[in-house]
């Protein structure tokens, strides 16, 4: 099951040949564009810029973002303005509930009590409690906590390229953010859920490794509190299919006597087309559901859907309060956001825009994509050369689309696949735009 | 230095008595308030709310607040809107900007960059990296996460009843937020640092238990890796005095090899009235200064300035990104902020209205305030009776004030500590009219 033996670089690889490097950055010297040297002065070492060029934005609106030089970017990669870039809506939602009162949840207001119930509606019912924070790793962090509270174990099994946020617990969660070194003992992984690891038979190929995780965790002492996964494996190069292939896994995660927490950050609100939360296409409920990056489009928020009896037990001995999680604003762009995913169809919109934006990218025809897996408008193409994941090209075709005015990124365990996730109003017309903009990038590359 | 021999109850006890008391929920059955019904439903065990009878919210402006049945508070408790509820500059600035661009900082935008250089202009030189978040949580987090790795160690010293935020890390370096049992090895504790713990001499008392503490954490096997202090010692029961006294436990922490992580949550921005962050009444540079609450006026938002050394250890074998942190609507917040408080002289407001009012709450002149500390307009008000801690007294005073149209809270390790901190835009008036009702309502309770 280990794949390195390809000699193909490791993700984080051309995660970088897609950055800017930093380091000819002489703090005596400076670098010649004044942002960029202001940029480094200010970020430092925790500077992370797109591009070898990175660009200065200046405006966005719906699908398109406008740098300082007038050029017009056709946003394939951010998928937290997900109803669109400076959405009308969810502006005045912000502009009007921020001018009136802005606290938090030590008082109670109506618009968040409104909002939680406008969330749980589209949730399963089993998760009746939300917890709201400020981000996904936050949400993800608690979630954790719970795990491991209502269990009394702390080992946790996560896919090998997985990204699930930047706390120091989460980190370890966090395969792809690895720099150096391995998962520490409480951590086990298990490859993504594709052919590559498990050939035909997904689903019992990627429990039973769940299965082999969850003894090894017990083998190490830790034992094992839950299986964490963003259902559409984003880092790990986004795998949808066959729809259900999931269960298996979390039937394997309950006998064991763990928890399920669904990390629908990246997957949530309508993005996978055929239903609102990414583990819905596997005919699984959760145990907890931990959101984050679309909830709010871009309004910094997060939450964590539970069970209301894992809530109490974790409650019991800590407890848990965030000054800005759930403050009035927040609740009203989260509301805003419901409604414009509601009232544009923007869930269908994913589902149809989606599946023709997949079919014109199978179209293109060329041997180099040897792989087009996804849902809806979050779609994985993988890139190889004679058969082998060619990270290079997806980086070349990365700078290629940039310079014809559209934004992309890379993802999984090489690198080599394109991650396709527009705003989900996207129009067909856009979507054509991004697949023409492909092939011809791939004939140059 | 255990004081826990007087029998008063712990802080914890207070804190609940100032809260609603979720236990007379039963689902089946449901409360009379159909929106405290529904708060118990959605929120569930991780409902906190103030008051017997919870307040709800409707408006603020300044430094009031209205609730639903139009009664207006004046906010003597709430240090997130420190501007001012709801100021017009900040809404502005924030309306302005989601209107416009609201993405990550993996582009470059003008408006983060005027931000972190305003910042830096009111920071120490040595702290020239600042990284953004969302919450102090995550500040605190990673700030304990680059000790962690500039020291190879992972002990670190916290007062008894400190509070640094909620993720799994930051939790263990926040015994105020214990329900159950106490600090794991890597965390030792010191006692506040006042009188009661060690006499006239708090500076010596203070650092000797800070080099007790290390040498605790050094034999623990954990070694010690950092010094974690808010400057003005908030959830301790707020000590300001002697100014200075800080310097020479900070001096104890760098001469074990540790460092120092200044936490500005509370005190930063102005609040102390004589300096912009509360380190600098003590005549220290941190090596690591972290800052949330009133940062963005409540716009969601957090920092970390670091010694640029410190980050790029980190660095080297982490790193770090967040996707809504130092995004352009936090940026223009927080800029947003900084001008108000050069514009409005906020700062010497606090100076001048926090002398005005300590000047105000001296002159009450009844026996039960046994202490009155702080600085600017961070100030701590002991109640006592008979020379013991009083928090049921601070109970009746919190809710006495409630019924005289004042919000305010309490606390400390026996949680007898009132904490006033009111907006920074507070008038002379207003702090006449708080220190009235202060004197009302004890001469009643």
């Amino acid at each position: 099951m280990d794949d390195t033996a390809s000699g193909a670089p490791k993700a984080r690889q051309i995660l970088d040949m897609n950055a800017y490097d930093p380091s000819a950055f002489d703090p005596a010297e400076g670098v010649a564009d004044p942002l960029l040297d202001r940029r480094h002065r200010n970020f430092g070492a925790a500077s992370v810029l797109f591009y070898a060029r990175p660009i200065e934005m200046v405006a966005a609106q719906g699908a398109w973002m406008t740098a300082a030089d007038g050029t017009r970017y056709l946003d394939f990669y951010n998928n937290v303005p997900s109803v669109g870039h400076s959405h009308p809506k969810v502006v005045e939602a912000v502009s009007r509930q921020i001018a009136t009162l802005n606290t938090n949840t030590r008082y109670l207001t109506q618009v968040v009590e409104d909002y939680l119930e406008r969330l749980k509606a589209v949730l399963p019912e089993a998760l009746s409690n939300v917890v709201l924070a400020c981000s996904g790793s936050e949400a993800n962090d608690l979630a954790m906590r719970v795990a491991m509270k209502a269990t009394g174990r702390t080992g946790f099994v996560v896919t090998e390229t997985a990204y699930h946020g930047n706390t120091h617990l989460v980190t370890f969660a966090s395969p792809s953010a690895y720099k150096t070194g391995g998962p520490p003992d409480f951590i086990a992984t298990v490859p993504a859920p594709g052919t590559a690891a498990f050939g035909e038979d997904i689903s019992g190929g990627f429990a039973g490794a769940v299965r082999a995780a969850i003894a090894e965790l017990e083998a190490r002492g830790c034992g094992f509190a839950g299986l964490i996964c963003d259902s559409i494996f984003s880092s790990d190069g986004i795998f949808a299919d066959p729809p259900g292939f999931l269960a298996a896994a979390v039937e394997a995660a309950r006998e064991a006597g763990g928890v399920f927490i669904g990390d629908e950050v990246q997957p949530g609100f309508g993005r996978t087309g055929d239903a609102f939360w990414g583990f819905a296409r596997h005919g699984v409920v959760p145990d907890m559901v931990t959101m984050g990056k679309p909830m709010g489009n871009g309004f910094p928020m997060s939450g964590m859907a539970v069970r209301p009896d894992l809530l109490d037990a974790f409650c019991a001995e800590t407890g848990y309060f965030n000054t800005f999680g759930g403050n009035p604003v927040a609740a009203a762009a989260g509301r805003a956001v419901l409604d414009v995913i509601a009232e544009e169809g923007l869930q269908e919109n994913a589902a149809t825009v989606g599946a023709h934006l997949r079919a014109r990218l199978e179209g293109i025809g060329d041997e180099r994509i040897s792989a087009i897996r996804g849902a809806g408008l979050f779609i994985g193409v993988d890139l190889s050369t004679d058969g082998s994941p060619d990270p290079a090209l997806a980086g070349r075709v990365i700078n290629g689309l940039k310079a014809r005015g559209v934004l992309i990124g890379a993802a999984g365990k090489y690198g080599h696949t394109l991650k396709v996730r527009p705003p989900l109003c996207l129009s067909a017309s856009e979507a054509d735009r991004f697949a023409d903009a492909l092939a011809e990038t791939l004939a140059e590359a």
